[in-house]
């Protein structure tokens, strides 16, 4: 798989800064049906999780539940989705989504059609402001090599 | 969240059963869309990957990676997918899906609805037969505690 200027997650962040460390980063996507959604991305373009090597597989996975604590922590989602899937864009990246029972497609997954539409929207639900949810994510990553 | 009798992954194997660990089991799963796609399932019952305890993280983890392998070496699909979502079922498990660019849905995830029915169906197109895919993964947990 060809990484460089053909690869979106080798030429932008894929999403709102939130922490980085010399492997990956993560950001939040922003998405109105789900504020509370986060991405580590690897920074090296590789395809699949298991092209790294132990240590990295340790270290990639290690940010992914640093993140889902954080999500758990602040918001008391009714459950955490963790995903990576790349097949539109493979470069690895985790999704770590916070679900909630009144949000567009719970209990199905994100990527299927809205069942409902939240009011108050998304955003105004959470039990902290997603500036507050970025820092405790940022804080929660700061000891990750 | 309730295990026992109102959990269907703590009364149930979720599946074909293929191999088995003291703490973990995986199963494939009968799908004739995605017939290359098993899931690791956590024996015990616990509703999120971060409620595991470091060594079962790596354990359960390295359960994935070890699945992930074998579709890699055996199919060489297009893409592999990892995803522990658990809002209908909140019984710790991880799908790993080969992903080939014929299937219904690609490169969209599993759960959109399909936009076509390849010819020849999906399990005539896989490299390798169920029964030898289930013996490569058997092969490949059996150093996993």
């Amino acid at each position: 798989m060809a990484g460089g200027a053909a690869c979106e997650l080798c030429v932008a962040e894929g999403g709102v800064p939130v922490a980085r460390g010399a492997r990956w980063r993560v950001v939040r996507v922003a998405d109105t049906d789900f504020p509370a959604f986060y991405r580590v991305v690897w920074n090296a373009h590789v395809a699949e999780f298991s092209d790294l090597v132990p240590d990295d597989l340790t270290l990639c996975m290690g940010a992914v539940v640093a993140v889902e604590r954080v999500l758990r922590e602040q918001l008391r989602p009714a459950k955490i989705n963790l995903a990576s899937l790349g097949n539109v864009v493979p470069h690895l990246h985790w999704h770590v989504i916070a679900r909630f029972d009144w949000d567009s497609r719970f209990p199905q997954p994100i990527w299927t059609s809205a069942q409902r539409r939240p009011d108050p929207p998304p955003t105004q639900r959470l039990a902290v402001g997603l500036d507050a949810l970025d820092a405790a994510v940022c804080g929660a990553l700061a000891t990750l090599a």
